[in-house]
């Protein structure tokens, strides 16, 4: 069985808030043991780093103020998703889709201004400059507390093309393999399979997410419990598929 | 908490198994409650449903021929991919990705040669005809069973443009909200969310997945327990985006 702990009593995140800590303490009463996954929101890790930025401090370039009046968008907004991405794939009405510079192909460069601290409308918040590496840095500290640490994933919401509604996926990795390369195996005939390759850490992401989700403000981070971690651990950008690999287009 | 219970010794189903029965019985040790999903592959739905088709009786036309030159795939496959399909998005080598007549956008309209069943190498595996109504008929003979059924959800693994591997979607269900119309929540300084539809089917389906592919051989159903189902039921149909509201392209 496994199984998926929401983990109650964060509380607000604050910038430079010792988010290791918090997480530890909450994580103390399950005793965290081999097969865990620590689950967290983004938006908690981009708070601890304080990726906040105030929109009254940006200068929109031309570019920016031409894709404002394409999408109806605030063009600082936009001129932070531009620096934050290396292509803009889809500019309409009411949408922004670029690719992030960590290669993830998202709405508004996963530029959050919902929910992100203190009710001030000037804020928004990026995505952690490396989430691999933060994901790193929490499993190195909460080794220190515990004698080891769970592996760490942190988890964003998408939208998918063709589908509606948001997953949540994996987008930094620590001590599991986001993508698990099961090439080779074969199925109970001998043959070969089909499907090889699976986002392991994508499917961690949505199954935490059922736990994050559910509670009436949300949980920002889940223990995902009694998995198999066996193969060699990559991190997220692993999941990361280069624009002219990809095989839908 | 949420929980991901393997169901274990289902076996190989046969065309015309009574698939119901059989799932009833691996779900009595768990006394079926509330909250309760059972996530089914696609796989032994279709075939109980008997959804093989042999490539011996599959007469490619003019396109099928045409496609397999560019794909290098059987054209026999591909007659049958073009016949369950609406749209073809994508054909390269080795690549072809269409628009199933459920509206999936997937590689080979989820047609299935491995592990189908008796390892024949003529026979694939088409998805069933209808997986809501499949879902809801689950439902209705373990109804009879239990006196209520646990909501059903029957899951494929699918691709996905810019992100290598696979993950679980749902395909059919009954009795949960697939998609999950969050709109007009608010966050927690009274801002409404920026995001407000989760596909919570797909998170369903891939929280399962995490079950369902570490056994040896893959196990292929699984019930996830704990959940809070109260949003109206949708079925998995209320997943599909329309080809020309997608926001990607």
């Amino acid at each position: 069985m496994i199984e998926i702990h929401p983990l109650e009593g964060i509380g607000e995140i604050s910038p430079g808030a010792d988010l290791a800590a918090i997480l530890s303490a909450a994580l103390a009463p399950l005793s965290p043991r081999g097969g865990d996954v620590l689950a967290v929101t983004q938006k908690i890790v981009s708070k601890a780093e304080n990726r906040f930025v105030r929109l009254s401090d940006v200068t929109p370039g031309a570019r920016a103020h031409e894709l404002a009046e394409q999408t109806g968008k605030d063009a600082r907004l936009i001129e932070l998703v531009l620096q934050e991405s290396t292509d803009v794939l889809r500019a309409a009405r009411g949408v922004l889709i670029t690719r992030h510079r960590l290669g993830l192909v998202m709405a508004n460069a996963g530029i959050d201004r919902s929910n992100v601290g203190d009710g001030n409308e000037d804020q928004v918040l990026l995505l952690p400059e490396n989430p691999d590496t933060s994901a790193a840095a929490l499993a190195s500290r909460i080794t220190e507390r515990f004698g080891a640490s769970p592996a760490i994933l942190i988890t964003d919401s998408f939208g998918r093309p063709w589908r509606q509604g948001v997953v949540n996926v994996g987008i930094g990795a620590w001590g599991l393999p986001s993508l698990d390369d099961r090439r080779g195996d074969t199925d109970r005939q001998g043959r070969r399979l089909e499907v090889t390759q699976v986002a392991y850490a994508d499917l961690i992401a949505s199954a935490a997410g059922l736990a994050m989700g559910e509670a009436a403000e949300g949980v920002p981070a889940a223990l995902v419990r009694g998995l198999k971690l066996g193969a060699a651990p990559n991190p997220a950008t692993s999941l990361v598929r280069a624009l002219d690999e990809d095989l839908f287009r």
